[in-house]
């Protein structure tokens, strides 16, 4: 959604601000009143206790109402038909002491009953801004970028990962047989898929023992420990449980899909772990798909970063799924952008899906940084070479980008990328 | 989204059973397979270990597709047109082996990464059943109906509630005062707003303990305790500590929003409450109102049985929101049943938005049950003859509804239901 002309949000007055698309067959300003009020004092009718000195202190407020354009047709569908639909840029702000600094309640005020409304015939939240007061009292990414390339030893560069498949059905021996493959290749980074948490087929304790065997057996050969995140979603005490073998066993990140744990399970999670947090996003798509409806990244991605998320999953260019590149360069975008000052709380995003070193270049001139993870998997197993071969050329496409050389180019001096390159 | 003659989803053969429905411009059993592949052991390209027998034992079953018709346009964005968009009905089965009895796991299943895959444009999870083996690993509902009703003193008939307004901004005292008011009035059931938990204004101990104070000075007037839902949402130590203090003083009931806690969330303050858990559903706009994406009640709500909801609101008839009554009462009527034959789980539905003694004769009719929560603000404290009289009103809306009596007829003989009447 175009925001036109809005300056980016500010929290500077201590409030928390949120910035929607909204959609509306009413009189704009009476929808932006029903909105403030529902997701504050007001309810469908006046009650008696709503004085103005409670509306005053207690209420939220309209800050910004920018007529974008018209429609004939509603977005989402509706109950009564309106003659026509108007598209509006909507900021609204709240006083902290609503709700505290608690993240599951913000979520509540930003995003509770409100899409349904019946003057709503769309609705997405585009941004948010929180107050420093509200960034201190969150915890925040424990280890981000820094953290992740001191654990993972690559302190310059992408992170070149890669996700075990298949995504379910390996039993813990399988799956240690193929992270020692990718170990023997060179990679850094390797995560569980989504998939594959604790089934009884392969339970994660028998998992994680295999292959961190395969992680200490290679390091001592390389003098580097890969970095592999394991899916220890599940419930908290099962979690808690889950990362303190992983510690044990001297592993270096855990994994969690943010959609089951919640923001709640995912606090929690963070309360405990010693380890970073690789968050996934999977079932992003109900939350995202209808550009009328629902949730940009940018708001989306804030909270979990103020949950604690290190990592969080940004989808990839010409990528396999529907998401366009523009896309998937604001969500990368946004996840490095220090959400305050004095709280950056920046995170790590994860390129994935349909991803070889074609896409180095692009993602670089992109982002201008290398402060990701690049996850392939046909983009190195599907090297003529093999995996190391594969990893090689990874590394190969991203030095080529970095130095700004054309690919044809690097690959006249680079044999694994040349050879990648018939095989992209 | 009409099912069409299919049969009702069943997982007697012990595998986890999902109903979508589906919208493609490719070809339906392709889409269907990449589904099914993507959200079990397949991926974008083959890969080595993808062998016969882990595809029988790990893979995605598609047990049905039938095709429902054909659309010239897709109901979502998409990167590539097609002629022509195909509508289908795809029931997929999983292995309990994959995930085993984790509803945090089951999610990630089936709700993943599937909205977004380019062979789609338009998916919607229409409902869930889960194999008695899984819902013995879920806590369920600790309370449910029965409980309910056995610490709230009504044996029969509905529960009649009311939300405390203004939803924030009432300090504690002030919060008791009002609180005080609907007691006095008779009220079976109050509950705290969504936007109120415990902010600096209100904070959670304060409130509850100048409510209680109410209450039981109330309950020994009446003999009767009427039900409090207190907002505890937050993060897991908080809703603990404040749980307890609810229990210690002896409330009969805790209330949370469920999709600030996600399923792991609730799992956690499930296995610590020793309380019913009122289950507010703020945010479900985001998750339902475009119907070609995200979620139908019916399977949303499941999960959220098995991991221990005991109310779940499902707004109400003739309500202030943009849903229309048929998917109120199909709302209603998922919670109302039972889950699995050694398993119901059975839920009690909350309603409420804009509710009066007027939707109760077609509430009833629809569901041929008082089994419910039925919460009315305005249409309570707006009565002319003051909040006694309001809920007087309700149960006399409800004694006509659940008799065949029509409202006229009985609001000869019940002065409070002919005075609310001109009201409602």
């Amino acid at each position: 959604m175009d925001a036109g002309a809005a300056p980016p949000l500010s929290a500077a007055d201590g409030r928390v601000h949120a910035r929607y698309w909204l959609e509306t067959g009413d009189d704009p300003r009476r929808a932006a009143e029903v909105i403030a009020g529902e997701q504050s004092c007001g309810t469908f009718t006046a009650v008696p206790g709503e004085t103005p000195a409670l509306k005053a202190r207690s209420g939220a407020r309209i800050e910004r109402l920018n007529i974008l354009d018209h429609a004939e047709h509603p977005a989402l569908p509706v109950l009564q038909a309106s003659p026509r639909y108007t598209r509006c840029l909507l900021d609204l702000s709240w006083p902290m002491d609503n709700f505290g600094p608690s993240l599951p309640n913000l979520m509540a005020t930003i995003a509770g009953n409100l899409f349904e409304l019946r003057q709503v015939s769309g609705l997405r939240l585009l941004d948010l801004a929180v107050p420093a007061a509200f960034a201190a009292g969150c915890p925040g990414p424990a280890f981000g970028i820094e953290g992740t390339r001191r654990l993972a030893g690559v302190p310059r560069g992408p992170l070149i990962g890669t996700i075990v498949k298949p995504s379910v059905g390996l039993s813990p021996e399988e799956t240690a047989a193929t992270v020692r493959q990718l170990l023997a290749g060179g990679i850094d980074f390797i995560k569980d898929d989504e998939l594959q948490a604790d089934g009884p087929h392969c339970p994660f304790d028998e998992r994680v023992r295999a292959v961190m065997r395969e992680v200490h057996e290679a390091a001592q050969r390389t003098g580097r420990q890969a970095m592999v995140a394991f899916n220890l979603t599940g419930e908290i005490d099962q979690m808690r449980r889950r990362h303190d073998l992983v510690l044990s066993l001297g592993g270096s990140c855990v994994m969690a899909s943010l959609n089951s744990l919640g923001l709640t399970g995912l606090l929690a999670l963070r309360r405990h772990s010693q380890l970073p947090i690789h968050a996934h996003r999977n079932g992003w798509g109900y939350l995202n798909r209808h550009p009328a409806l629902g949730w940009d990244y940018a708001p989306w991605q804030t909270l979990w970063r103020l949950a604690g998320a290190d990592h969080l999953h940004v989808n990839g260019l010409a990528n396999k799924f529907s998401e366009p590149d523009d896309s998937v360069i604001a969500a990368a975008r946004a996840v490095l952008r220090p959400l305050h000052a004095d709280h950056a709380m920046v995170a790590m995003p994860v390129f994935s899906s349909g991803q070889t070193g074609l896409q180095a270049a692009p993602t670089f001139a992109a982002l201008g940084t290398t402060d990701l993870i690049h996850a392939a998997g046909g983009g190195i197993i599907g090297h003529p070479g093999g995996i190391a071969a594969g990893v090689a050329a990874m590394r190969q496409a991203w030095d080529a980008a970095v130095t700004g050389v054309p690919l044809p180019q690097h690959a006249a001096t680079h044999p694994e990328l040349a050879q990648a390159l018939t095989a992209w």
